[in-house]
């Protein structure tokens, strides 16, 4: 099934054209390896392997573990390429590969040195999210925004390139995507007024290939405006342009930090730009295109197909960057979607969108508290904005309060799992509330571009922060959801045991049953999770593998050592009793059932 | 029997007056708990417990993990007074309550503030061995030296006191050592020309007690010449002075870092002192008295019963601070020692001695590469230095080469097990020789006063740097060796589950047959371990518990970052592949069996 699958996908994309990278298609579709951040290019986080299942998960315990030798925030996961598992850390950056055959022996490691001022302007931690693997490369991304080739075998610098400039408050903690003879990466920096981009550099030698700004001139944001469309029509010229005042568009944000997918035959990627700088709406008429919107692009060229911008205008920082995950034959109504896009946004709308033409078809609440919006009209795509949560409403140096979600989302970048077999999703999810209080500000290069105070807090008569839930993305509904003490800030995997994993942010790795999140498993590792959590196969036996280290923005107070309420860009009040259930770490556990 | 043993010393201690503290005496010999860092008053390190045995070790497995957040080197181990456990860290040495109830559930945590300066004055890492328990009083040795008690409930100070001046380079690492209504804590900085001295303070208050210098003069060293005896004679007058020239006693060292034992039916501590300042042994002609010594002293007033020095005149950094194990019954030769006392010095002997009146009973080597003596005169007390690995012999800036053991010696800090049950000792050890060259310094007051340039390698022919062995005391011969790729730094644990553990420097817990060594377990756990394996129950269930978090002075490169072979006094070079193995971490590991 697997094989014809992959055979199927090969000769599509040989007859396309398209340039997709014939190593990595293969290697994705090995489920004893692990060569994709999130599983696949479809970002789907889904594996086939199920010696792992329902029946004996209760009996899975760690085999092997590793410790990274950095706190703070450890986001990301591991990668398995053959029998070399890579791991990553935070800040300075470093890379493990550990030989499987002797778990935990270290065959090469990589330390760049980077300047340490570059921690002083990351927003959220000072995480990355992993390397990429292709062609016997590792491919990483650092926070000083240099984008670095390791020789896999060795560890050895292939080649490595600027993206940007942390001296203007350019960071990096996203990972790469391979897609064919490219690289592509995005940057961090939406609370400093950066302009984001998506850029590729040849795999081969790091020569930039094209660069796609969020924001900007046509010619910058690689628009056709005849041929990008938005709800099904033509952008027009100056689709950005039009929306911004002035010249503020080149401080305008739209950071790409998040997660990259890719269809193959399509030969399209999918990625979302993050809000418009500054927070502070006021000083931004307009709907401040195309920041907070899904971008598919065609991978050769950069050059937009379409484009859905799902909260104009941002007033809340609902950053729209959080994974498209590609899903086929997805039952909306009465129509079967061949090709679907499924996105669960920081604005508390689950996204379901024709990823061939970026049609929008279904768009629902994935959190009851959601209030900020009542819907989201289905014929102009906009949210329809309740005037009491609006943080413009009553104008600077007010505070507006309960808007729900927080500006952390209903999710933040932990990315979500599919599972072919049930045909649902299941999504880590924030339950968290704010106040919010804009307030004027102006830009100096590499200085905070923020404008607004926020302080957050579960949801009225909530005690919990966050739940993990499935999704029916056809009929946008939740089919379950599991309420969690905090935020579930990690990303999910489901397997064909037909079982979903995920992390929690006091420490506990978890597997819940597929059908009706019942918890089968259970683990207290080192510290908090917020990695992602990744399987494969050595020897013939299953494991699974995440990091702990708590931080991310929600782990902020702890990692960056902050305790006023509204300090980390107001998640500090929220997340303050953590620290009773867990401290900084950064720890590799592995996990198998007993021989 | 354990309650009837526990009655007859009670009743034993009321007959001589001595005042042991009755609730720890009680809470020792509960099984259940662990509430003194080496298990017991007599450091024996050995639980009644079973339920983990020979058999079932096999399957033991994590059960629950904490990371401390905190990096570098995690010595000692956990206590657990009832429901509580209480962990502590290196510098900046955090302690945490943490409820057994809710696995992972800070209770409190202390992290008190001190001049980070103190780090660049820690000699091997900044490593701290664990508070005390007693009296509903965690008390706790700061890396500052600052004591400090917290009250157990609430981790609230009762009340401070400074044992020593970080300014002159007075540190301390070590574990505090309650008996009867005093706390007794040492110092470190034997590199740093400081003096050493045991002090005795009021548990209540704080308020000192009594001091005793391991040098100078009679009434600061509490030595009483009339009745203060060396090798079964009065030492006479002046005892420590006549062994120096002239003031060099005021920084001559004898620091006191090590354990303390107690004998409450004795009423007398037990420790050793370490190494005599400089490592320059032509600069200090004489025995330099009472350096590298072992001390038994009254609980209640400090005066010294009876001493043996172990490496007159030290020109290898021997210091001889290793526990002093208290251990009954010992058959050695056709005498039955009632009261033994047996310590595994860095300087490759095993001693045993009667405790009662420092009778020198037996000193064989326990790795056979020690070279540096051939033997230990049993009439003198005095090893047999062999000329060509004295370090004075050839004079300032000569380097003797191939010593064995080299200055970290073939144990240091890390503390044996003793099993009533076999009768042996289990003692992890370091395989290691060294090059040594002694150079003239100065002392200038906080600066290191070393004098010495070193470099450590395995033996000769050897391709492993650390054995774990077991010991007939009373024969004074290895009775079996496993050996290990790196020095055993961890501290062992007996039980009368007829089993072994240990931690070794890649970050594996093992555990042993005690009759042949056989390894039954072993689990990679997050970094090496230099901590000490403890054990307790909770809820009826046995659990093993050890702190990973690589460091100490074998770790010394990867925990203060060097680079250079002869840096981290010597010890970089030989342990440089460490790195490939482990990384720096503090993670608390609590082991079961499956329910
Ligand atoms: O606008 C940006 O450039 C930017 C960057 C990042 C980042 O790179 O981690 C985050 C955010 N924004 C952000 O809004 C956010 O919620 C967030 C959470 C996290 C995290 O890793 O926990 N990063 C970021
Ligand atoms: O002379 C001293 O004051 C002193 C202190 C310490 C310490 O406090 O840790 C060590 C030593 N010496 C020492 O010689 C030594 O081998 C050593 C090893 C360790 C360790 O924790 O690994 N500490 C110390």
């Amino acid at each position: 099934m697997l094989k014809r699958a992959a055979l199927a996908l090969t000769l599509a994309v040989a007859a396309t054209g398209a340039s997709a990278n014939p190593e990595l298609l293969r290697l994705q579709r090995d489920p004893n390896q692990w060569v994709i951040p999130n599983g696949n290019y479809a970002s789907q986080r889904y594996s086939e392997l199920n010696q792992i299942n329902r029946e004996n998960v209760n009996q899975l315990r760690p085999a092997w573990q590793f410790s990274t030798g950095v706190l703070r925030g450890h986001e990301g996961g591991p990668l398995v390429v053959g029998e070399v598992m890579y791991i990553h850390t935070p800040f300075p950056n470093r890379v493990f590969a550990l030989d499987l055959n002797t778990p935990g022996r270290v065959l090469w490691r990589y330390e760049p040195t980077q300047d340490p001022s570059v921690i002083g302007v990351m927003c959220c931690d000072t995480v990355n999210r992993g390397p990429a693997y292709a062609d016997g490369k590792i491919i990483l991304s650092q926070a000083d925004t240099t984008l670095v080739a390791l020789d896999a075998r060795t560890g050895r610098e292939v080649w490595k390139v600027k993206n940007g400039d942390a001296g203007k408050g350019e960071t990096s903690t996203m990972s790469p995507l391979v897609v064919g003879d490219k690289v592509l990466v995005g940057i961090s920096g939406g609370e400093f007024g950066i302009r984001g981009h998506i850029t590729a550099y040849n795999l081969a030698d790091g020569k930039q290939a094209w660069r796609a700004y969020s924001v900007g001139p046509d010619n910058e944001i690689l628009f056709d405006p005849q041929k990008t469309t938005a709800m099904g029509q033509p952008v027009g010229e100056n689709s950005s342009l039009r929306t911004w005042e002035g010249d503020q568009w080149k401080i305008g944000g739209g950071a790409t930090w998040g997660w990259i997918s890719y269809d193959p035959e399509l030969n399209l990627i999918y990625y979302g730009s993050g809000n418009p700088g500054t927070w502070n709406p006021v000083q931004r008429p307009g709907d401040n295109k195309w920041s907070m919107t899904i971008f598919a692009r065609d991978a050769n060229t950069g050059m937009a197909r379409w484009v859905y911008q799902m909260t104009p205008h941002d007033e809340w920082d609902y950053d729209g960057v959080n994974e498209m995950i590609l899903a086929d034959n997805i039952q909306v109504g009465n129509q079967r979607v061949a090709k679907a896009l499924v996105h669960f946004d920081r604005n508390g709308f689950g996204y379901t969108l024709n990823r061939e033409n970026g049609q929008l078809l279904v768009a629902q609440k994935f959190d009851p508290a959601v209030n900020w919006a009542t819907h989201v009209d289905m014929e102009t795509g906009r949210p329809q904005v309740v005037r009491e949560f609006s943080t413009r409403q009553g104008g600077e140096d007010q505070n507006t309060q309960n808007i729900c979600p927080a500006a952390l989302g209903s999710k933040d970048q932990q990315p979500a799992a599919y599972s072919p077999r049930s045909g649902m999703f299941y999504v880590p999810t924030n339950h968290v509330c704010m106040d919010y209080e804009p307030f004027r500000v102006s830009y100096t290069a590499g200085q905070p571009y923020i404008g607004a105070t926020l302080s957050m807090y579960p949801p009225k008569g909530s005690d919990h922060m966050g739940n993990f839930i499935a999704w029916d993305a056809g009929q946008g509904r939740i089919v379950w959801s599991k309420p969690e003490r905090f935020s579930v800030w990690s990303g999910a995997l489901a397997t064909a045991g037909d079982i979903v994993f995920y992390g929690t942010l006091e420490g506990y790795l978890k597997a819940v049953d597929l059908k009706d999140g019942k918890e089968l498993f259970s683990y207290r590792t080192p510290s908090g999770i917020i990695g992602n959590v990744n399987t494969f196969t050595h020897k013939g036996k299953q494991y699974v593998a995440v990091l702990s280290g708590v931080g991310g923005w929600a782990g902020i107070g702890m990692a960056a050592g902050l305790q006023g309420e509204s300090e980390g860009l107001g998640a500090v009040g929220a997340y303050k009793s953590l620290s009773d259930y867990t401290q900084l770490g950064g720890v590799l556990t592995v996990f198998a059932l007993p021989n």
